[in-house]
């Protein structure tokens, strides 16, 4: 029964479903259903999973599932695994397809090279529209599932050029190849980090692109759907750096993601005392105006939403490069400009509700220059952090979103508490 | 010379270069640089800046380029123009494209029907491998730029599969159609909102699907470089609400950006006042233990943060379908034994702060129990509050930080102050 629901799933439906139930649940669903079970599911499935599915199987039904993956499926697989499980999974491929996954593993983590497929369609220069069909339908056995290009080579195996398979169809068989070349061809290197090969798949509409090694010569290709898969893992990357969360999936055990996010809340805990340091300096206005206590946590808040603010606009515009070192300064002064002017609406919304609440005209204007003074100051570290962050080749999403709170705590509260002590007291 | 530089650089790399400079600036580029100008610089150029580019183009330029695009483009730069730019570019269209995107614009905003191209390449039934070569030859020249699958439909127009070109290429030309059906077959409903076309094409890895209307019949094709798109900018969207920060780009004027930047911070400022009112119930105690007010930050900040970080999380599971009603509650169960576990650790860590900051056991134990119950509630919050805006069709990201920072604020307030009135007056 359980195979006849999960029957017409796609794989990554059936992953999904994996993900969602609890460790015991996800042990009767493979055991009863080896039927449905195969390389691609295990493809889909989460990286935290993985490891504890594989356990699960029996040997056979892991070799054959592994088999019918392309070199880049297997290569995702391995890299994330113990090398016991490495080593078993290795064993299953044929010896061509074993040399060609362990030769990929040899790149960097997170390069095109781990990336790529190396099941390639090439042909020479001097090939004709007609040879090159003909080629195609000689090999058919080993064409890749998928592919979108025929890559061209020089003699050196260099690529100089591809033609579309729409080109390929709809050209007389006497065309040279040459004559049919796209604009769109621009080659990956190897080494090259697979975040910037995605932003240059979704820049450029690439579909699929050849990878080169430091000689130029052709070693695979990344197809579009990988590098959009490349792309939603960045984001994922982005936002949850960016709220203090690491690595890790709804699917971790709780000490694990508790390990996950201590060193964040701790960072954070650092940067709060930070700021009671600066309110401990006016315990004595505090004591005598307890209405400061009352409304500090207004201005710390205004300015750590705002600093967010610009902190996130330039994460982003950080990431599609739209914020660049020609336009930083025009960007810091817009930003600034913003902060000022709202800063000043909200200063004198807060001079009122100053005045109206507590009666005093002076708290009033202590907590709107307050207001002026953190809303600018956000502005300036939002943008000027993450930028700094970036040029020193640290991740921006990572480390900003608690120095530019801490900028905004330690600046509000100074600004407040300083300025009231100064004109109240 | 300027056409010299620009020459060899791609459309979006062009569009960037113009993104980045100022309004002048780009006057000037625009001026002198009509050899380079065609109709995809237009369509990679920022929203927020075609209606200024359009303006300064020439009727002729504008006209010539917007007859080299796709009819995807057009729509997608029809959309958001003025009615009088809008019907500038209709009238520079030949009669049958200008139809065609007319109709397109009568789907809703951000469907399907907006991101399909109407240009399709199909075939019937019984067809054969040989029959459809010979089509694509004959029709080369309507055959769209790109186009990786050949959609075979019934007499009803209704797709019944598609045949990729790798494999139209690689198949004897007696063979039929039908027998090289792919699995990965989908339509796609011409009113589904792109957010969702664009997880299907990552989660099914499809490269292109067939669009159809209510009675099932085909009427354009989506393929995989929009639909990525779609994907970045709805990370984009989700990365901006969470951080208060409308629509918008780096080009706004001051004033928009402004304006776009203030309700957000006003809705913080009314829940930050909602905050400083609990504060205010506890001014006695504050005025006799001055210690609260220094200490009282701390823990409504590691609120704050664990709570963001718990949103965070649900909001991207939620965005990528792994949080559904089937493991919601293992989700709330493992983020709240999460969130205290932190809390216990760090009340432990405050507790000593307290007491050997202040000397004061009490004071140590009220915020080690305050510390407790606002990681709890957070991390409840936190997952509790996107779920429930989701499930009334509300975007999670748009609305949740507010509330959750909200919560977090007033119960840490609440409970280290009632719990420091009750124990230490
Ligand atoms: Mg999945
Ligand atoms: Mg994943
Ligand atoms: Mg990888
Ligand atoms: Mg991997
Ligand atoms: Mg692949
Ligand atoms: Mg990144
Ligand atoms: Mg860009
Ligand atoms: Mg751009
Ligand atoms: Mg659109
Ligand atoms: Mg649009
Ligand atoms: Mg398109
Ligand atoms: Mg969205
Ligand atoms: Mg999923």
């Amino acid at each position: 029964r359980l195979g006849e629901l999960l029957e017409p799933l796609h794989p990554a439906d059936i992953a999904d479903l994996l993900e969602q139930v609890d460790s015991g649940r996800r042990r009767e669903i493979l055991l009863l259903g080896k039927s449905f079970f195969d390389g691609e599911v295990l493809s889909e499935l989460d990286e935290s999973l993985r490891e504890e599915v594989i356990t699960f199987l029996p040997p056979e039904v892991l070799a054959e599932a592994v088999r019918e993956l392309e070199s880049d499926d297997v290569v995702d697989l391995l890299e994330d695994l113990e090398a016991p499980q490495q080593e078993a999974i290795l064993d299953a491929l044929e010896d061509t397809d074993r040399v060609a996954v362990e030769q990929a593993l040899t790149y960097p983590d997170y390069s095109a090279g781990r990336l790529m497929q190396r099941e390639v369609v090439r042909a020479p220069e001097h090939w004709t529209v007609g040879e090159t069909i003909d080629h195609l339908r000689a090999h058919k056995k080993t064409l890749p599932d998928q592919f979108y290009h025929v890559i061209v080579v020089d003699p050196g195996i260099r690529p100089v050029g591809y033609v579309t398979l729409g080109k390929l169809l709809s050209s007389k068989r006497s065309v040279k190849l040459t004559r049919l070349f796209e604009d769109s061809f621009r080659t990956i290197p190897v080494t090259q980090p697979e975040s910037e090969v995605a932003y240059a798949f979704n820049q450029y509409h690439l579909i699929s692109a050849p990878v080169v090694d430091d000689g130029g010569r052709l070693v695979g290709v990344i197809t579009i759907d990988d590098a959009m898969n490349v792309l939603d893992e960045e984001h994922e990357e982005d936002i949850l750096r960016l709220a203090g969360v690491g690595e890790g999936s709804l699917n971790d055990r709780v000490v694990e993601t508790t390990r996950q996010r201590f060193p964040w809340l701790f960072v954070n805990l650092l940067t709060a005392i930070v700021a009671s340091l600066v309110i401990a300096q006016f315990e004595e206005a505090i004591a005598q105006v307890v209405a400061l206590a009352v409304l500090m946590p207004i201005i710390a808040s205004m300015g750590g939403n705002a600093g967010t603010q610009s902190l996130t606009v330039a994460v982003r515009a950080l990431a599609t490069k739209d914020l660049t070192g020609s336009n930083v300064w025009r960007v810091v002064r817009r930003e600034v400009a913003v902060g000022l002017v709202n800063g000043a609406v909200f200063a004198v919304v807060m001079g009122l509700v100053g005045l109206v609440w507590f009666g005093s005209a002076t708290l009033g204007w202590v907590i709107a220059a307050a207001m002026i003074i953190n809303l600018g100051v956000a502005a300036l570290a939002g943008i000027l952090i993450p930028v700094t962050l970036d040029r020193f080749g640290i991740d921006p999403a990572l480390a900003s979103g608690t120095f530019v709170t801490t900028v905004t705590d330690v600046v509000g509260f100074f600004a407040f508490l300083g300025l009231a002590s100064a004109v109240l007291l």
